[in-house]
């Protein structure tokens, strides 16, 4: 089935795949019910990841393995298991000892509801229940996709991805970095995270090197796009709409592509990236692809939000 | 083979085994020569890791997997990744939010010595790096052993696990704790990963359910009998043989065993653990075991260290 985009309705499409991730998270992190968590870590683990978020790597996850036709139960504990490790660095990254923000998604970040100690072995905790859900002990997920899953999304959290990339950030605050610098930091910041999602979801079926190619350019152009578009939308937002503090960059002097390039070269090569993740689809759609629509919803969507 | 324990020397067998984790961990983490970590994170995380610390957990894993003639380098890769989450809970527990130790295995904690955000981020990494040691991209452990391996030390490390143990010790300064709460607080905290670390290795073999079950009783005695030794060695040893601050339980009003029961009937508890471990074992030497020497020495050791 190769949809055409005019046919596809991303809002439809999404609202259908996040009802299914907000019943998984909502069931899977540290529930009431069925697991409860000690001491009120429990609640600081639900608060950092229930009733917020855009799920973009979800969906990320859940669009690629559409587009490959895979094992939707492993997709949908793949999505699960990213977005857990973003909510967990948000986690952390909001705590004074790094960001020092109060307010995120609108609410009072995790630190200021629960105290530091708490926000820190909630973050802690989400990221091993990451690897917990990438592992179920049943016959839904094939062992075989279960290690490769766990591999990939190591590598992409840890300080050959996210984790590295926050150590470049630290780093570099006040400090000029060029372009490939720049770039470096970010791919591996927020790129890593969302380049594996597609990956991830691509991992859930059986897609073959060629298509596995044709993703990773998808996810890294994606990735990419995302934080220039990051970079836009905060001096060009207003906190309300972010949810979060906006011209928190230009404030503490951290380097971005808007103060690299300026605005309007920003936005053009947001638009730039996206027309490479689309190119990349191309490559391998009508042949190979199951249907790219929600891949190239979502690619068009991140370019183009508003917050 | 069921060698005596009168004929097996664990300083022998632990020199073997040690050797072998400090260049499998100086090799696999953040490795200055093949995947340089960005901004100082490969440094932090060094610091964290090698040159210190008694390596129980690893040497636990491959004291298990002899037992059960498994996989020597799938234990190796288990007894490196279980190292790994110790390690890093340490870097966050001395953090000031937390524990606000300066002193660890007798030197300045990553805080001190790289800042606080530095040491939040090692930490994430090297519990991020635990699940990408597990989970190698060759054929060295069966992607079944890996994914069983990622599911078990998930859960050990997790809310329902050291994150939750460490959540109620969070909850529990200046409360009187029962000996039960006391109990479930330790078997989450530090037991869960001990535990897990026998099972682990027993995991890179193909054990029974029944020498997984001794193991796992073995794993849970030995796991609670650390616990006990340590607090007792907190009110006897002074801070340069423990190579951590002295006396803090005490000065910080936790309940430990030796504030339940007293230092005499603490010291009694720890041996009668110590015999439940060697009982659970005999359940299945001799007909089982390929060896538990090795399981046995480090049980008596670790009840009658002095540090």
């Amino acid at each position: 089935m190769n949809d055409t985009l005019s046919e596809f309705r991303l809002a439809d499409w999404s609202s259908l795949q996040l009802t299914q991730v907000e019943l998984a998270l909502s069931r899977w992190v540290a529930c009431p019910v069925s697991e409860p968590a000690p001491a009120g870590l429990g609640d600081a683990m639900r608060y950092a990841v229930l009733d917020g978020g855009k799920r973009l790597r979800p969906l990320l996850v859940l669009a690629a393995c559409e587009a490959v036709n895979g094992n939707p139960q492993a997709a949908l504990r793949a999505a699960c298991a990213v977005e857990l490790i973003h909510a967990y660095s948000l986690v952390h990254d909001d705590m004074p000892c790094m960001d020092n923000d109060v307010l995120r998604r609108g609410k009072p970040t995790v630190h200021v509801r629960f105290g530091q100690a708490q926000a820190l072995l909630a973050g802690d905790a989400l990221q091993a229940l990451a690897f917990e859900l990438l592992t179920p002990d049943d016959d839904t997920v094939a062992t075989d996709t279960q290690a490769r899953l766990c591999r990939m999304l190591a590598r992409a959290a840890g300080a050959q991805g996210m984790a590295g990339g926050q150590a470049i950030d630290l780093a570099s605050v006040g400090m000029p970095l060029n372009s490939a610098q720049l770039h470096e930091m970010h791919r591996l910041k927020t790129g890593a995270l969302l380049q594996v999602s597609v990956l991830m979801g691509a991992c859930c079926g059986s897609a073959s090197g060629e298509v596995t190619n044709a993703l990773r350019d998808y996810g890294a152009a994606v990735g990419l796009a995302f934080q220039v578009v990051d970079d836009i939308l905060d001096v060009t937002a207003d906190s309300a709409t972010l949810g979060k503090t906006a011209g928190k960059d230009a404030a503490q002097d951290k380097p971005t592509f808007v103060s690299l390039m300026g605005l309007e070269a920003s936005r053009h090569y947001a638009a730039q990236l996206l027309a490479q993740a689309l190119a990349s689809l191309d490559k391998v759609d009508k042949t190979s692809l199951h249907g790219s629509s929600a891949l190239r919803a979502l690619a068009d969507m991140l370019v183009n939000r508003q917050h």
